[in-house]
């Protein structure tokens, strides 16, 4: 056998056990799924000596690899971090259990009763990228929702992940459901996530996080249904009608309080009438806050300002860095972030309410803002609990994503010997 | 040019007007949209008399194809059916209008205000077999949700469904929306189909609706989402406990009220303690009302019935053929059903809610029922009026799509200068 047909192979056992656990965790009670969690999140707590062991190797590799501060800081674990994922599994434990929620129901004058009722999706594969928090979030979060969960993290996460993932296998066995609930791929090869993007007899939706060579194999490779969590290239527009004091407040906060993130700033666009006034104060806050400003031409005159490129538009940096330009009025903005954004989450700083209105109205991002910093797109801020991400789709699940949009439903019909005229 | 080329640039200069007809739509009045529908039914009262003429070319071309009775009565429209596609326009027209519904909305504690609105999805492709009156209904649904769509019908209803399709754009003419807002593709050419499922630049989702020959092409070549809506392998389930007149009742009216829709019952599952009794009865009637039973050895003792092969499980037939055996108990017709059917529509008949329980827990069919005819599987008894289909994939849409279920949403979040701490 070729190495491609071993991973081949791999990847469809792993498909078929997770199958197999699928059918298993459909009818598991609430319990013992809120008690495998529990088990997880003390075995992770247990077990931070050896999971810092574990990322400690993995910096190192992402050191020899020349990661990015940004992407050290999206690796990097330690004890207060790893409390956080203890706290992450005991807040997804404490959740409702979303499975088997009667979403609605209703009778209908033949006589028939319905019912609309939450149900499991199935398998779910997640890739994902470096941080290995999500190794806990997404296999808590499908585990909650009744799903089986093929994980296949970033491989400069790789031994991080998996001193997690032997957590969350612990408590499945603790609580008495299949290990083969959570599965990690054991492989850093690309080709095993070739082959999880074609798995339609034992998979059933994909989870991909990631940036543009995600994206791309995705649009070539997926045959699976997915809900794309993809790049956030984040922009923010500074109205004319804006306020100088809110636009410089959210701007400097989206850009530098985590670059790291997906809803961190990546390009400003500036209206022009008030380029000379707000614009140049924002753009110096974030100079003086050490972000590299890549500017248009116009942008350039302000000292310290680099040169952006073509390539710096549609760009996500995830870095200290940000793209800026200036637009001569609403309509170039939208079309600007029509053309170059995400859809993931776009922010308009203004006091006037219908250039807000038409900003909601016209852009079709998963999230729209105003007045309000872009690092508000998670799913704790939305209020939601844990997040496995933020999707950019449109299709089933949008915006951040918790266990209960990890569920599809069935409709139960109750009828009396009924039939249809 | 060769022929193949020549299809894959008309579908792409169709993909193209129907995105920018989707930016339009998207932000099209709540009347403007009624008004076309309106002007749409008035359209097709009007030209009855063409769409007839057009149907009878159709009915010709299906007759040489020879096509089967069932097929015929999909095909065939008469002024009564007409009526019914007229109230169906003007049914949808009277819905109220799904795009900007504020399906949630919520303050944080951190001084951010969230809704959830709902959107249209954008263009939508929607592939379909003979049945004319789709054209008005899929036209209808697509427009009132605020999506471009572009119309595949079958090519044995080539000519009603121009016919139809002619009034919609009369209608979107006369209330000022983009003609190009509902689109039919303009040939029988079947690269047509397989080029409309890989337009992910333009097409945001694919509802195809037909049998195994579409299945498989969907599988293969779909790039572009899809809300899959396919075969109705439809099963019923007389369990041991069953009421003998409600199961009578239930499998001829499932069986023979109307044999071409998706929800017909295809296969009948007897429980062996009730052969004797109920399950002879049945199958008698289904004799009796000219049903086709093709039995398997237990059953085929019963007079009139003819052996099943291994291709009558899991056989669609949508004609007066039915599938029937004999299994020892409640798994095994679980079992049965999980191998052979669709996830579209699926019974029980019994008076014992234990096993109506274990039914509808452990089968994950769209629509489970319970001593109801499966003909109920279908929008307007559902109470949701018009219907695309009954879908029977998992993501985003699940059993009847009516306006509603073409819809996404996106989350508008304003703050007031707001900054994550």
């Amino acid at each position: 056998m070729t190495e491609h047909q071993d991973i081949t192979a791999l990847m469809a056992d792993i498909g078929a056990r997770a199958k197999a656990a699928a059918a298993d965790l459909a009818v598991a009670s609430p319990e013992a799924k809120r008690a495998a969690l529990e088990a997880a999140a003390d075995a992770v707590w247990d077990g931070r000596a050896e999971i810092l062991a574990a990322n400690a190797k993995d910096l190192a590799y992402g050191r020899d690899k020349g990661l990015s501060e940004a992407m050290m800081d999206r690796l990097a674990l330690d004890e207060s971090r790893i409390k956080g994922i203890v706290e992450g599994l005991r807040a997804v434990a404490a959740q409702d259990d979303p499975v088997g929620e009667v979403l609605a129901e209703w009778d209908q004058p033949t006589g028939i009763h319905i019912r609309r009722v939450r149900t499991p999706l199935g398998v779910i594969g997640v890739i994902y990228e470096s941080r290995p928090n999500v190794t806990a979030d997404a296999g808590a979060l499908c585990l909650k929702s009744g799903n089986a969960v093929i994980l296949r993290g970033g491989s400069e996460s790789f031994h991080s992940s998996g001193a997690i993932h032997a957590c969350l296998v612990a408590g499945l066995r603790a609580a008495g459901l299949p290990e083969d609930a959570i599965q990690l791929v054991p492989t850093r090869d690309r080709a095993a996530v070739q082959a999880l993007l074609t798995m339609t007899d034992t998979v059933d939706v994909i989870v991909p996080r990631g940036g543009k060579g995600l994206v791309g194999l995705v649009q070539r490779e997926a045959r699976v249904p997915v809900f794309a969590h993809l790049e956030g290239i984040v922009h923010i527009y500074i109205d004319k009608e804006a306020d100088p004091e809110k636009a410089l407040r959210v701007v400097v906060n989206a850009k530098t309080r985590r670059t790291g993130i997906c809803g961190a700033a990546e390009c400003l666009l500036i209206h022009r009438d008030i380029l000379g006034t707000i614009g140049q104060g924002v753009v110096r806050a974030l100079l003086d806050a050490g972000v590299e400003v890549r500017a248009d031409e116009t942008l350039r005159a302000i000292e310290g300002t680099t040169a952006a490129t073509e390539n710096d538009w549609g760009c996500e940096y995830l870095d200290s860095i940000i793209a800026a330009k200036v637009v001569d009025d609403l309509d170039a903005a939208i079309a600007h972030i029509r053309r170059y954004g995400s859809n993931h989450t776009d922010c308009i700083i203004t006091e006037d309410d219908a250039a807000a209105n038409q900003f909601f109205a016209r852009l079709d991002s998963a999230i729209l803002m105003r007045n309000a910093s872009t690092q508000f797109a998670d799913g704790g801020e939305f209020g939601m609990g844990a997040e496995i991400g933020i999707a950019t789709g449109k299709m089933h699940a949008r915006g951040p994503v918790g266990a209960a949009q990890l569920t599809s439903f069935k409709y139960l019909v109750d009828g009396d010997g009924s039939t249809r005229a």
